[in-house]
């Protein structure tokens, strides 16, 4: 049996209790480590699971899952997913890989960010379609996503904005010569998101657009949700630019107008001190 | 502290580690017992957590949560939803209510039926907003939340279909009596789902409207998301009508219209086995 566990967002113990008796006696354990990360590593995950995990990255997972599917439709295999296992589309995949060997699959869910962003206030049945920021580089600035916010923003609908992470990537000239030395991973903040949100916004003005939203446009940044030291604040893009929520993982919510005064409520418990109050925006 | 803290979908083992630490040294457990139910009852929980717990109705939670509050400002109460905390807005206001009375709150997040249902292979992120299907009666048949569909549809998003729930409803006999005497708990299936979503079809015919989805609509009907006996079925609202998922939860899918070819096949694990090919719908 193939088990695809999701180990939720913020520690070793955000596992299941249900997924934690999988995990011990599993004949081998993969870690996937390149869609999200814990605020805890492997050790601390291995030594709180009392085994050893295999770390899975992207090549492994997407190109030459043999060592994975090996023997799983003879012993217990697991697969551990940061959040829950539905969050990334690469899983279904490996879920079909498994499924045209044979193999059986079970998953044991847990909470993602697509469902713990509920935590701001913000009602989650108003979310529509979630949206990737990914990091500009100097010669590729896609803004194709923003028709996907001004979509859900025309329809009174919040958006998700899940920010870039960088694990295990090459250099461009490493890559080209085909060396295996990898950068240091990088995790897109809530300020660097707002700033491309604003470049876009800016990009439009000058081409005679109107925006679907403006640096006035009411956001949250989330830091670590499910963590202890979660951080959640309410206030403008522009005020997104320059606050500080620490270390990653960030997320970002453009609202999609109109609130309901619950909402309202709720992000005022989380509105940035040095903004208006909020329900003035 | 005030605890709330999400059971995930399934049975008892789905409560996390670190959920199931608070449960065990908090002073009172409350389990909220009407937004959704786990395939375990109360029994089942306290026997695995090794402690009491106080079953928390409607009326409790939303009208005098004065018992949920008493000392939490000195010891720790927790508060248990099934699926995560944030799935319904009465435990926002629940928050808010504490906050007021200068009682910190902590969440230990869960899967719920609004990230799980990525099991069926359909993407998290193309899923626009999430309506609630209600028991229509002799005298109220509301179809208002058809608009949302049909926009998602418009916007190619997919629909997640939330079904009724009564528990603890008195009859009106007994209402305006006054007598507390309860009915029977009634779940609504997906079949009740899908012909009342029909009967919605047939009247906007009826009226010469253009309705936003028809009896060969691909839907995907779930049941018992989370547990070992869970069911998933792909196929047309029509085969909706006469599918038998057994017990429930039941949770309804509208698909967006064009899929994505890994969704298609994901979908084509599930495929109701006398329909035809899903993929030449």
């Amino acid at each position: 049996m193939l088990y695809l566990i999701g180990l939720g967002l913020g520690d070793a113990k955000d596992i299941t209790v249900k997924g934690l008796e999988v995990v011990r006696r599993c004949s081998r354990v993969y870690l996937e480590a390149y869609t999200s990360v814990l605020t805890v590593g492997k050790e601390a995950l291995e030594e709180f699971y009392g085994r050893e995990l295999i770390l899975a990255d992207r090549e492994e997972v997407e190109q030459e899952a043999d060592n994975i599917f090996k023997d799983a439709d003879v012993s217990d295999v697991a697969f551990l997913v940061v959040g829950d296992p539905f969050g990334a589309t690469t899983h279904s995949d490996l879920i079909l890989r498994a499924t045209k060997l044979g193999i059986p699959y079970q998953v044991i869910h847990n909470a993602s960010i697509m469902n713990a962003v509920g935590c701001c206030g913000l009602q989650l049945y108003k979310f529509g379609e979630t949206v990737s920021i990914v990091f500009w580089t100097d010669t590729w600035r896609p803004e194709s996503f923003f028709d996907k916010v001004k979509k859900n923003r025309q329809n009174g609908m919040h958006t998700l904005c899940l920010l870039d992470i960088k694990v295990k990537e090459q250099s461009l000239e490493n890559l080209i010569r085909g060396r295996k030395i990898y950068e240091p991973p990088r995790y897109m903040s809530v300020n660097q998101a707002a700033q491309q949100l604003l470049e876009i916004v800016q990009n439009q003005r000058a081409r005679g657009e109107e925006p679907a939203i403006t640096e006035e446009t009411l956001c949250v940044g989330l830091a670590r949700v499910g963590a202890k030291d979660q951080k959640i604040a309410a206030g403008t893009l522009q005020q997104m630019c320059t606050l500080d929520l620490g270390e990653p993982l960030h997320s970002l919510v453009i609202t999609g107008g109109t609130l309901h005064p619950l909402e309202m409520e709720m992000l005022s418990l989380f509105s940035i001190p040095e903004s208006h109050n909020i329900n003035g925006l």
